[in-house]
């Protein structure tokens, strides 16, 4: 049986590929509309939410700049005007359609910020609503867990960090596409898919983990869980967890820890891992090199990617875990119960 | 049996009141540091987060400043620097001592901003570092769950508001003590107490969830859930929870909803209240009023009072809860499994 779900994570790779050679040049006016501008403030929500905190943490490491989470229900609930002259505020929806997303945009621009949007839907009102608009070339996403939309997505936040002056080599951005297709084979080549699978089959939820860069893969990976598996997946960054939930991990709560194969929060992650273990539970690793592995009861492998690209891969092997342990548990993973497509709230 | 953390719950009153008089004083030194700044940058983890989130929602819902969360990392990992001149950052821990926020506070001043400290700790690292210390006088809390120093956290963020002018009556906080101690005799007089402590002892995890100023008590709740329950408690966003989690909520996942009773974000929470139902889980309430109430199979009550003040007793209903629970489940509320008082993380 082959879900849509799974195809569309297959189709990743050519809608990167689309996405990066469509947006790259859009760079120069992301860079001309953030010259009046000294931070950024994301605006979005559910997975689209998730992409946002790979782009804070983008635009703090890499391109110096503060970017932080807004508040919708300011805008939405309590219709409060704040001082935002100076703020480049960036929407983020797969659809373009959600309306809470659209008035918290149009509320920024009242309140004085630069607007940009990211969204696969050209011509959607978030587009039409953005001074510069960030069109993704995901295609149509037809199941109802965000895959292609979401990595594209990244992709575009990638763009916004060169515009914002990301001090990276740019050209990286190139070889995602191939090291996405190369993944997605090694993983359902690797051992350790058919392991994880089984033991989240038997356990009634999991801790997800990860910091810094790889902390937004966390949280979507945990969202995936939810969404297309209903297990009890809860995202934590590294330590947060150590700060309470940490009790939560046990022998029927194991820990999935995300890490790039390089950057400065690996080694925590490793750590955690040991420390995972050494609680008795288990810990099953997704990227990280060989010392996350290592460090791991079992590990899907991850993107061989700089650090800062990293993320545009390490959702993957997660999505295909993902996929898998949703028809392990008789799921139909394109349509869980309870989900629309566009999510509206107000 | 007596735990220590219900007799730090019975303290709360006592704790608020000498929190409240010994910082009103202080709101004018926080308007002259403010004066240079044009928004609040929050630094905490765990508890003291949650805390933050209430302090982020009322300088933006009351003071009309924007108010956003720091990301530690950037500082303590990554090494980066940000222009943060204009930027008011404010650090919350119970100890004081917790390195990572010290180091970020300093960092944040390296960077440009102007420091205020929130913490229990008297000449603690995190107090001698900060310009303005706001020292909340919980005494000495030896519960592992935070409760007395959660909420006196909350009452100096309220103390914060006030000196970045937020738009409400002072007086209100006065009665927030009182308010508080009656509150303490009604949840445990209530029936649904045990109603709802039966019910969650009977499953997995639950989902708990509440918007605006109210959504930092239900990150809180989930947390003390988590910890002193090994329960998997999902804090979430009303707007998040329908974008993907409401999956997991069924028979075996109840949703526990949290509001003021007044304020913009109560008739979402009713409204969400009936959609958990209508999909064959149960809603248990804490506060809301009658409409609330009215709409949940169960609910615990809530502080009368204004909404920027509910959340100093909002929790309190849920640490009663957590700490009955506990107990239910033969767990010592007091020291939870893997966590100590003062939590390190680098």
């Amino acid at each position: 049986m082959t879900s849509r779900m799974r195809a569309e994570i297959g189709e990743q790779p050519d809608a990167l590929r689309r996405t990066i050679d469509a947006l790259r040049p859009a760079a120069a006016g992301i860079a001309a509309l953030a010259r009046e501008t000294r931070q950024v403030l994301f605006i979005a929500r559910g997975s689209s939410d998730n992409a946002a905190v790979y782009g804070r943490y983008l635009v703090e490491s890499r391109a110096g700049r503060l970017g932080t989470p807004a508040a919708p229900s300011i805008a939405t609930a309590y219709r409060r005007r704040l001082d935002l002259s100076g703020v480049l505020a960036v929407a983020i929806s797969q659809s373009g359609k959600t309306e809470e997303i659209v008035e918290t945009l149009d509320w920024a621009a009242s309140c004085g910020a630069r607007t940009v949007a990211v969204t696969n839907g050209e011509g959607s009102p978030l587009a039409e609503a953005a001074e510069v608009a960030l069109i993704t070339r995901a295609g149509d996403e037809l199941a109802v867990p965000a895959t292609k939309t979401y990595t594209t997505q990244l992709a575009a936040l990638s763009v916004l960090g060169l515009g914002l002056g990301a001090q990276v080599d740019a050209d990286d951005l190139n070889r995602v596409p191939d090291e996405v297709a190369r993944l997605i084979e090694a993983t359902e080549a690797s051992p350790a898919l058919g392991e994880i699978v089984e033991a989240l089959a038997r356990v009634p939820g999991a801790v997800v983990s990860g910091r810094g860069l790889a902390f937004g893969t966390a949280l979507e990976l945990a969202l995936k869980i939810k969404e297309a598996c209903y297990l009890h997946a809860m995202g934590l960054s590294y330590a947060d967890l150590l700060h309470g939930p940490i009790a939560v991990v046990d022998a029927q709560t194991p820990a999935l820890l995300i890490a790039a194969d390089s950057g400065p929060t690996l080694p925590g992650t490793i750590a955690l891992a040991e420390r995972v273990r050494s609680a008795g539970a288990q810990a099953y690793g997704v990227g990280g090199g060989g010392g996350l592995a290592g460090a791991c009861s079992a590990a899907l492998p991850g993107p061989v990617l700089p650090e800062w690209t990293a993320p545009l891969g390490l959702i993957v092997p997660g999505q295909i875990l993902v996929e898998n342990l949703a028809r392990r548990l008789g799921i139909d993973p394109d349509v869980p119960r309870g989900l629309n497509k566009v999510t509206q709230t107000d």
